[in-house]
């Protein structure tokens, strides 16, 4: 779905617009870094003046969203509601994780599925083994999607001429001596994902880390998420990942697919 | 943390605090029964006017957390930024997993963390294992805090008196017919928690479900989460599984805390 309606509405400049962004800024300031917060840390991370971080933190308080002890501010669990929500309305999202489960058994590697957020794949689903050296991303974790096989699969459901604006938007980084930092050669990847229907990406994101994805596609014929299976290149070379692993990734990727269309 | 600055802030009858719980309303009308809204549909789900619910659909629209085809809503993945602000700003959070998988390993069932919000019990982490019959709680789901092991222990955290006040609050439900319903008796089961450090429940929340469930305790001696496994009755019976698995979720429980001091 495109911003058609966008014209319409309200701007960012309006003053509605603003304060509710402000709200989310506020609640995207706290992290591993700053779980708990004073107010004077809270205005200095999303940029507002002390006055304004205090009206949206006691507004968040109020909500039951934030808690305090009067001087340090926390951000309370009824936060996760937010994210449910958006999880629990993702059509693949009760339909994906029988087959993934099925498919770690089989590969003994991780198993993930993410969809495209701008230029960032976001992590909605994760089925972990339990390898040592398993790769720690959560659910709504984001990488970039220029070197990464979920990202190349996911830009391969877009037309040429916004994957080019994406590239342009955000030009692919080095990760690794191996990353693709030429917008020309990431295209001619995604091109190469399109053409074939699956990805891989050998140690663009980290070293040692392989990944192959397939796409998830509607009964529109929309690319709507992206499945991957991640290993470590000493362990399992990508060319015997491709072999061993690939069959069952495209068969897990359409079995999803025709549950979608169910 | 208590509400101690609550009465100096902005009163939910204020307009501002209004529009924004207004505004986080929206985002929590979208669900799996309802993946994809109209402006009427989310007008009805949320209580607001249509002129009302189109200012708040476009206000999240320019800020990027909802897209339209002009017709229909959908929320994007960039909610899920909210939720992990709160998920990574937990100490436990990135702790607790290798524990938690540890343990999986060894009693062979899943393993979840929770935390108290209100009278619910909410998610943060969940290890699945293999079997048939998992449970399926993903990380954000809420279940009454009265019928569940993490629940009991959690409120064990409690003094007595916050205690009957949120069961007063919430009078317990009757799930099975092994669910307790007299607070009296949902206390007496809380306070037998606390002394004896852990929570066994057997049935009451769903048939055949039994579960187990030990505190998550910081420097401070204040528990801020529940660990624990669950299994089926009629694979392991509930004194079965207090002798087997007891000890390792103790174990797991203590590992974490002290985890938690370092």
């Amino acid at each position: 779905m495109a911003n058609a309606a966008l014209s319409a509405g309200p701007r960012p400049g309006d003053g509605y617009v603003q304060s509710f962004a402000r709200g989310l800024d506020v609640i995207r300031s706290f992290s591993a870094a700053a779980p708990r917060q004073t107010l004077t840390d809270v205005a200095a991370r999303s940029g507002l003046t002390r006055a304004g971080a205090r009206r949206i933190l006691l507004t968040l308080q109020a909500l039951g969203y934030v808690r305090s002890d009067g001087r340090h501010y926390a951000l309370t669990p009824r936060i996760l509601d937010l994210g449910f929500a958006y999880l629990s309305s993702m059509p693949i999202w009760n339909l994906a994780e029988p087959v993934m489960e099925r498919l770690v058994d089989q590969v003994k590697e991780s198993c993930s599925a993410a969809v495209l957020d701008g230029t960032d794949i976001v992590y909605v689903l994760r089925v972990p083994t339990r390898k040592i050296m398993s790769i720690g991303l959560g659910v709504g974790s984001r990488l970039p999607a220029a070197c990464t096989s979920m990202g190349r699969v996911l830009l391969a459901g877009l037309p040429d001429t916004e994957v080019e604006a994406l590239l342009r938007a955000a030009p692919p980084a080095a990760h690794t001596r191996h990353t693709l930092t030429d917008p020309e050669a990431v295209l001619a990847k995604v091109r190469q994902a399109r053409r074939q229907g699956w990805c891989l990406v050998n140690q663009e994101l980290e070293e040692g880390l392989v990944s192959l994805a397939a796409p998830i596609v509607n009964r529109a014929g929309e690319t709507v998420a992206a499945l991957n299976i991640s290993g470590q290149a000493n362990r399992t070379p990508p060319r015997q990942m491709q072999e061993l692993m690939l069959p069952a990734l495209l068969a897990a990727a359409a079995d999803i697919s025709k549950r979608l269309l169910a």
